[in-house]
């Protein structure tokens, strides 16, 4: 027996389910007596495409009162979003994730739906349940990375100039004239940004271009996620690329863009205070429990 | 709402599980009534892996007396494994899926367990339980093409000599001197294989090497599999690779190869009488339902 199928026969009985929000998926673990620890390794076990549920992350759904690391956001939000990368690592937050956490606390009854906020490790998160089932939730501001050179994104003996975007994790931007060039693009690989000082924690990739006239407000992109590799969508990066595109477009600060994802397609909204809006739909696959019959 | 999540939805409500063997992945679909259509559609959404549950494939559980395509079968099996790839399409048999199969029907009381018949597309199957819960099953005999050509195998150009064999879907092994070739060969592209005639509807290409003395008889091996990729393990990938090794070694008919796989390790036996059976691992994951709360 390996590790890994021990560390899943220790969550034997554990009740689970499995979400989406444009194909960034998830195991939400409900946990509403705070009674579930999770070793990294059996967020591995569970995330296991093929020897486990297989996801992008884990969503454990916790009481917000009875979790230390958050309970000072517990008068604006009664849930807490514990986040952990399919890698075992604990994350602050997660665009999409929320999205699909939102879907369940309103699917089971735990919020009314309407407008809420969920606690993160990066903060309380606002989020809108829209009329037609899509959830919208606050990424916060955009900034741009206090050291200023212009990075230079190469891929495969070519190279472009790209946009430096905080959400408030790194992105670089690089917008495509053609079409047919961000279809051909290989992302198995990473792309190179330098000069590596202006992310020196790495940073995500985006590939973008427009779609249709400017007035239609409309992108389409890819990402090379750092430390995983192209995604089928990427919440923050769905916003570096709203924000870009607004700034070629000499868009006014209050403005909607559609984005394509490989995994479908967002809207991202810019208020009038600076805040983004990504709105999308969220779904949950399955019930699951852990262990044969 | 995409045509993915429409085809899931159709399924809200369906009792599925997950299992795997050595990381071949599939969800079961108990179907005792014979009750359960399946389109190519509902296929994919419930294997994609990231809008659905995710799976190399689905093993439907249904009576073989109730199943036209395999009835005469019934009399030795009771139980048909409908097997479908996860593109949708209809496959005769699946090793590392019988076993996954022949798991689900004793952990479910539908056998007791020792030896029994499953009824496949390729004919009826004979699996065995194991003691410590593995589960072997008889993967017939291994043959070479009638077109007796010495196939040429290259990859990012280099080339390598490779024996043909059939189990009885086409392989072609090639047999490596030094193990850090073999963790080193990038397999996101396929190898090719020629002359093309050989092999005119494709063929899986396996690269092996062994592990210790001769006398240990044990392999390790990788393989691409044709229309998939390189994937964690194929049940008769590790027999060609096991005829082959024997052969290499003049090994005697009646002999026992110790085969790793990406995902895991099974033996492969070859009987007296020529017959191959491949023993290994299988394990449940998780019983679900299709559908959120």
């Amino acid at each position: 027996m390996t590790s890994r199928s021990e560390a899943l026969g220790q969550l034997r009985g554990l009740r689970v389910l499995k979400g989406h929000g444009t194909g960034n998926d998830f195991v939400l673990v409900p946990d509403p007596d705070a009674a579930v620890e999770l070793t990294p390794e059996q967020v591995r076990a569970l995330t296991d495409r093929h020897s486990g549920l297989g996801a992008d992350g884990v969503l454990r759904v916790v009481p917000t009162a009875t979790s230390p690391e958050v309970a000072e956001q517990a008068d604006v939000a009664r849930w807490f979003m514990d986040y952990r990368n399919a890698d075992g690592s604990v994350a602050e937050m997660c665009g999409n994730g929320a999205r699909v956490f939102a879907r369940y606390l309103v699917d089971s009854g735990l919020e009314d739906g309407g407008q809420f906020s969920i606690a993160t490790r990066g903060g309380a998160c606002a989020v809108r349940i829209e009329t037609n089932g899509d959830v919208t939730v606050d990424m916060g501001t955009a900034s741009t990375p206090a050291q200023r050179a212009m990075p230079v994104v190469s891929l495969h003996h070519r190279s472009w100039n790209g946009s430096s975007v905080l959400v408030p994790n790194p992105h670089c931007v690089v917008f495509l004239d053609d079409p047919d060039e961000l279809v051909a693009l290989d992302l198995t690989v990473a792309p190179l940004v330098q000069p590596r000082a202006v992310f020196p924690d790495g940073v995500n990739v985006e590939f973008a271009h427009r779609v249709g006239a400017h007035a239609e407000r409309h992108v389409r992109m890819r990402v090379h996620e750092r430390g995983v590799g192209e995604t089928l969508s990427c919440g923050t990066g769905a916003c570096a690329v709203m924000v870009v595109a607004a700034a070629r477009d000499d868009a006014a600060v209050q403005t909607s863009y559609t984005v394509d994802v490989p995994g479908g397609t967002v809207v991202v909204t810019r208020r009038a205070d600076l805040r983004l809006e990504l709105r999308g739909p969220a779904e949950l696959v399955a019930q699951a429990t852990i262990g044969g019959v």
